[in-house]
């Protein structure tokens, strides 16, 4: 009788789980949006999310509910929690992923180390937190953002005019996130593993490189992180996920800033593509860890497996060239490379896969990802 | 648009295409023998391998076909090849792993180190090779033999009267393999990859632990093996590889001799037992390797990731306590040691799962690998 996870989402997360679920023996079932998604495989369902009946239905098959995403309603982890579900992470540390605003307010009642940040109503508020700011920054809508979408650096309470717009048509009302511009020398991620009895591991923390707010490249662990810095990495993620009562996978994104301290900048409370590296680069992968997580089993040695591991993304171009002819041109040139896929349609500046290397040396490492990561581009 | 790879037959060599199929992009198609098997993830058809229809409908759905054992008729292949369905390993390659007379002839013939053999047809040829080789040797049914069946140590040729009474029986009538008893001071096991068009690539030779005529561990790379013993072991493979036409993974198992020679004991045209390792041991794992292969991609590099692996078999015991509860035990006590269970009940001595472990130290290794396997005697 193997254990079974449930998973609502069907995107490449969720895929990714299949491998190591087949490998330890976990049965994978996964809910997905439609047909043919990323982890069709173990797509045993497909339906909507946002209804409770249906992920209701889902439920009862499995041992353990768990997520490809942070979308799911709180009034459906809800639902489930009230009939005896188990949710991992559950509905009340996933709020905190959902809702960037009760997150900043959560991690100043933790201690954590953050950018200054405010809620902002309106564009009264906005320039008053710019005036005091320096003249320029970001603003976030508190929900639905990722990859970039839904954040925006501002000089001007002007900019942000539609978002208070749309604000304002929604029933609710709300506030806007504004944070402090944050002077940083570089992002990095910190992810931590939690089970519901307790037990926590945590990763080397990773340094991940953004361009057009989306996450091209990972380096692990981040190059030049002394003790300091990877102790304070560690302690924030612990604190955060014992704090929120996180189960399963946490990813800490920070900014290192120029005057050498750490700044949480946002959470993610499942699987993390600062995270892909584990695959090959880690005894224990990411995809592992999180299904041992929710499971509550004991969890996996995080250790690296190589001195240095290198993830970068494949962001799909044109579709000129099938997947499969750049494939095989990569892997001729570069047999050390380890290639990833997720089934997905190429289609300019989507991630339809990555790319991990390893080795002892960093810069042979940086260029046998990129060299090989080069043949999508 | 994924390229298809078809497997004939549901069994863990099947299941462990899974897990590099997902990663790499590969849609895995499994013709299981019945349903709820190792592989029933990705077993799209259920059906009789040995009746040509069927095979035949499931290859229409894919671009390769390949396989989770030896036992496909010759007739169902050459019906598969007629049909211009990509088969590979193909049917001449095949013949070779399926029947241990012809492997012997054309070992011989390709000049390969093999023990004193001889096709034996009744009780007193089989009297003359024990004459011959002093008066103990090996007695093989040439089809169908694996793990110890088939098998059989004599020293008085009336020992092999029941298989000489079958092969009477047979219409087709037959020879028994007599082999001499090789003085061997331990087994070994060197796997290569080869695609159709030619390129070869080899694992490292490794050194494997047989308990009760079945494979128990396996240490990789072999220790103490010098240069002329690795290249003695990389070149036989490769004859081999080349001369059978063999595409996909070969395992040749070899003896070596209290003499320092290598023989070849057995063949096998499919992912092997000797190379479990690799999943978690090597760059490209043997599973990954056979996908490329068949599918004609290019090779991935074999190369250890650490300086020694150690692969331990779980032999399924009685079931008190499931497979779970010792499965949480063992990883608890060993977090850096991977656990595979391929979905079988356990049954004593049947092969549910092994335990791979890696490290600088083999000592260290050799440890961890037991510590964890030992909670599942």
């Amino acid at each position: 009788m193997s254990l079974r996870v449930g998973v609502v989402g069907g995107g490449q997360l969720a895929r990714m789980m299949i491998a190591p679920a087949v490998e330890v023996g976990i049965e994978l079932r996964v809910l997905a949006e439609q047909s043919g998604m990323s982890a069709a495989l173990a797509a045993t369902d497909v339906g909507d999310y946002t209804d409770a009946d249906t992920v209701l239905a889902f439920a009862r098959e499995v041992d353990v509910i768990t997520f490809d995403h942070e979308h799911v309603p709180q009034a459906v982890l809800h639902a489930l929690v009230d009939a005896g579900v188990a949710v991992h992470p559950g509905p009340h540390a996933l709020l905190y992923a959902q809702d960037k605003l009760l997150m900043r307010a959560k991690l100043d009642e933790l201690g954590m180390p953050q950018p200054r940040w405010a809620a902002v109503s309106d564009a009264g508020e906005l320039q008053a937190f710019l005036d005091e700011n320096g003249g320029r920054v970001v603003v976030k809508t508190p929900r639905g953002g990722y990859d970039g979408k839904g954040v925006r650096v501002v000089s001007a309470a002007t900019e942000a005019d539609d978002w208070f717009a749309t604000l304002a048509e929604d029933a609710h009302g709300g506030s806007l996130l504004a944070e402090e511009l944050v002077d940083f020398s570089r992002e990095l991620a910190q992810q931590v593993a939690r089970r519901p009895s307790g037990e926590v591991r945590t990763y080397p923390v990773v340094e991940t490189v953004q361009r057009d707010g989306v996450c091209a490249e990972v380096l692990a662990p981040a190059p030049h992180a002394d003790k300091r810095l990877t102790d304070a990495a560690a302690h924030v993620a612990i604190t955060i996920a014992e704090g929120l009562s996180v189960t399963g996978m946490l990813a800490v994104e920070l900014f290192e800033t120029t005057d050498e301290r750490i700044l949480v900048n946002e959470l993610a409370m499942r699987p993390h593509n600062s995270g892909h590296w584990t695959q090959d680069g880690a005894i224990t992968s990411q995809f592992e860890q999180h299904l041992r997580a929710v499971l509550d089993l004991p969890l996996g040695d995080p250790s690296p497996r190589a001195p240095w591991s290198v993830m970068i993304n494949i962001l799909g171009g044109p579709a000129e060239g099938g997947l499969d002819e750049r494939f095989a041109a990569a892997m001729v040139a570069h047999p050390a490379a380890k290639i990833h896929t997720y089934g997905k349609a190429p289609r300019p500046g989507r991630k339809v896969g990555h790319v991990n290397a390893s080795g002892a040396e960093l810069d042979d490492v940086v260029y046998e990802a990129r060299g090989a990561a080069s043949h999508f581009d």
